[in-house]
């Protein structure tokens, strides 16, 4: 069906003509019990097809998402650009929806190193269940034979992030047979390069800005469920930069016999600088670090206050007798700009460490910006903290005259770029409409109550291109915890897939939002 | 002359019979003077014996060592252990001598790297002066053709530590042609693994205890001459050893995105350690850390009040705004124990550095004791201020049992063996001694009161393992200052082995030390 107009054409008619005997939860759930070994293949053609960004094999994975999302009646294009990886466009209008929904996800993936995976990593294998608990390859099944949902589906991008492709493909499937119809109308975006940091997504955005201007709330399909195991909702992610500082000694290693006592220390030089960002606590001491940040309101402390108390697990599984800030937890933790040290690199250690002063000391720093922090102005409070601790910044290698008139000397690069965080409020109607539907799916998927609603996450995702336009969005994970994202044998729990068909159904068919 | 008591009896008749026109100093001029292309070309043939310790080659220059010392009176054996390289003794008794004086030197040379060398560092190259300095190769002069006193002679080895053995060779062939007789007995010591730690010297001290114990003080000729370029006697070394500490967080890396503000901070635990060790000045604050060390005395002081005023040269070479504990000078400074940074390793910096947490920090310190300081006490005052700072010590990988039991837990490794600091009292009367005619042969070569005096060294030498058994040792540097120590293109300048003549015949015809 290669006329998408055609195909959204029959589908509405589909939905006009249909007895409305189902909900769309009901009538996505009634298909995949129907469907579960034929769902599971659709999803492993999907799986099969290489998607590391700028690749011409993603090129391809784009065009297959595209097809597939015509023959739903989605009408469906790839948005390009020059040394890009396209992204997919799909749009559903839904005659006399009231609402316009953006779905994104990303088709594309983190690159492998197959010497490390138990099986190719475009070849997806069927397990009994994950392989550290002893699973055992299995075959798929025959139509309409059993499929147990503590499966395990083995390939690149099972859960980061092609399953929310296969789950909105089903739903809508499910829908068209059903004569379901979303609630409302339905904007796709599908990234081809998320994990090489979205560089053309803005553009895409800014483009089509026809299309987009009309999402009123944004889906964000990524990332795994609570560390817990139970399904979550996000509703923020921080933004990131990183920066280097370079602490000068000599023009060259010096030897510490010959100088030591007398040539500056460079690995206490910095070492001392970057003692004075940071106390014991782990509370950041760069003057106005906590000035900017947007507080969290009765909602988020509410859900914080709910959710799953799992610091403890964490500190045992990571071996922690005490974590930063204590006794508050990870998530509340989240919610508030960090400064980590990413590496520090001066001389050596080990059995190469040698009788030397080194002539510099490096640290690498990565900061973790929260809703309301800028770069820019992060980047200027350390800069204004290294100048205050007696510094000359330079931004380049310093001259032997910038050396001889500064006696505390450092180079700062890095900070360019970066991203900024963003949080919707939970008490946005959007975002509480959005709970009432996860919610609900939830509650059927994994037992009542077991949605866990998190008001931020700590990693990065580039949320804020959606909320800069103003308009709300919330991630909707869908994927196991213990998924492997990023790294060997990542994998699918088949009862998060069934959990993703739930999700969307319902996401896709809740009640207009309240404004 | 394969017999030394013949060869020996030999010289003692020529010295007895012999009228006593000349000083040694004269006689050793006048000797140089004569045969100076001869000396440059018989040091040529021993910079062109390959001296790495433990190399067969090695054991075959302490051979050829061994005969030069039979041919000019000196009883002469290699001292061997099971996988030394051999020490060469030779032993040279004056009838009527008051004072037995101990000659050490090394001839094992620092690894090559000939790809970094402009010739091979095994074939003796003259030049007309310093490679950097435009200088250019030339042809060994015939007998009696003029030498100039700034050419260079590039090999391995040329500054560190074979000249001194040249020059002995010299003087004692000139003092046999002269029928001049030192005023000490000789137990010359030349050691074949100075350059790998000297790990077989002590036990060699130990095993020819009768040759040894006869020795009153000892000279040490080894290191460079003053950074001015003036010749200089030091009084002292510091010893020193390393220590290894690793702050631990989580079990393995953490994403600095879902974990950065709650995980711990590994680099800036570490860094908040290295910082409460050393103050902004260079002080360090280990507790006790200037208790145990020997304070000069009036000599020193006013040793050091004479010496030249190098620190502003060599803060400008170096680039250096300001120093340790600056107005102190660096001669100065290194009377104190030092406690350095050698190296931080932690995650990542540049182009490698990752959005983690490292799960690991890791410092090399580098400690240098001095007289008075033992590592065993040194290192108990680090760790002393470790366990105050609030961490829990282990000496190898933490168990999860002790990860889960302490907030804050640091590996300590290293520390075991090290070296110990001397010095002696430049009140000494052997040191009075040697300070007279080291003075006089420096007046001679470089001008009148070209001698430095220096209380001590920054660097390490295996001093301590002379003056623990009870004896005074002076170290007689002849080297010029930029001899290319250890490196590449290691060169002795002409006029620095003149120098190191006279200075020997100087040592060796000294008058009796007042007792």
């Amino acid at each position: 069906m290669r006329n998408p107009r055609l195909a959204l054409a029959l589908v509405v008619v589909a939905w006009a003509t249909a007895a409305f005997a189902q909900s769309g939860p009901e009538a996505a759930r009634a298909y995949r019990e129907a469907h579960e070994s034929a769902i599971l293949r659709d999803f492993s053609e999907l799986l099969r097809r290489p998607n590391r960004a700028f690749t011409p094999e993603a090129r391809g994975t784009a065009l297959f998402i595209r097809d597939r999302l015509r023959e739903v009646g989605v009408a469906s294009r790839l948005l390009e650009a020059e040394g890009a990886s396209p992204a997919v466009l799909g749009v559903l209008e839904v005659p006399g929806a009231q609402r316009t929904l953006g779905v994104y996800a990303h088709y594309d993936g983190q690159p492998v190193d197959p010497s490390q995976w138990t099986h190719p990593p475009f070849e997806p294998t069927l397990y009994s269940r994950a392989l550290e608990s002893g699973g055992q390859p299995i075959d798929f099944p025959a139509d309409g034979a059993p499929v147990d949902p503590e499966w395990r589906l083995y390939a690149r991008s099972a859960g980061d992030d092609k399953a929310p492709i296969a789950a909105a493909l089903t739903v809508l499937r499910a829908f068209g047979e059903a004569g379901i119809r979303p609630t409302s109308n339905l904007v796709f975006l599908f990234d081809g390069e998320e994990e090489a940091g979205s560089p053309h997504l803005g553009a895409f955005l800014r483009n089509e800005s026809k299309v987009f201007d009309a999402v009123d709330g944004w889906l964000f399909f990524d990332g795994p469920s609570h560390a817990s195991g139970r399904p979550q909702l996000v509703f923020g992610v921080r933004g990131s930069f990183g920066l280097e500082i370079t602490v000068y000694g000599a023009t060259r290693n010096l030897h510490s016999g010959h100088y030591g006592n007398w040539a500056p220390d460079t690995g206490n030089i910095l070492a001392r600088l970057l003692a004075s960002m940071k106390d014991d606590d782990g509370t950041v001491l760069v003057k106005g670090w906590y000035e900017s940040f947007e507080p969290i309101g009765a909602e988020e402390r509410a859900a914080l206050a709910t959710m799953p108390d799992w610091d403890a697990e964490l500190k045992r599984e990571l071996g922690l007798a005490r974590t930063e800030g204590q006794p508050q937890s990870l998530p509340e933790r989240l919610l508030a700009p960090a400064l980590n040290v990413r590496g520090i690199s001066s001389g050596n250690t080990g059995s190469l460490a040698r009788n030397v002063i080194p002539n510099t000391a490096v640290a690498a720093l990565g900061v973790r910006l929260v809703k309301g922090n800028t770069v820019a102005q992060l980047r200027g409070l350390i800069l204004d903290h290294i100048r205050a601790e007696g510094f000359h910044i330079v931004e380049r290698e310093p001259t032997m005259e910038e050396r001889l008139a500064h006696s505390r000397l450092v180079k700062v690069t890095g900070g360019e770029g970066g991203s900024v965080a963003a949080r919707t409020s939970m008490a946005e109607p959007f975002a509480q409409s959005v709970i009432g539907a996860a919610r609900a799916a939830a509650d059927r998927a994994f037992g009542e109550g077991s949605l866990v609603l998190a008001p931020g996450m700590g990693g990065t995702l580039p949320l804020h291109l959606f909320t800069e336009l103003g308009k709300p969005a919330v991630i909707t994970p869908i994927a196991n915890h213990d998924n492997n994202q990023h790294a060997a044998d990542e994998n699918l729990r088949v009862a998060n897939l069934w959990y993703a068909i739930d999700l969307f159904a319902a996401l896709t068919t809740m009640p207009p939002t309240d404004r």
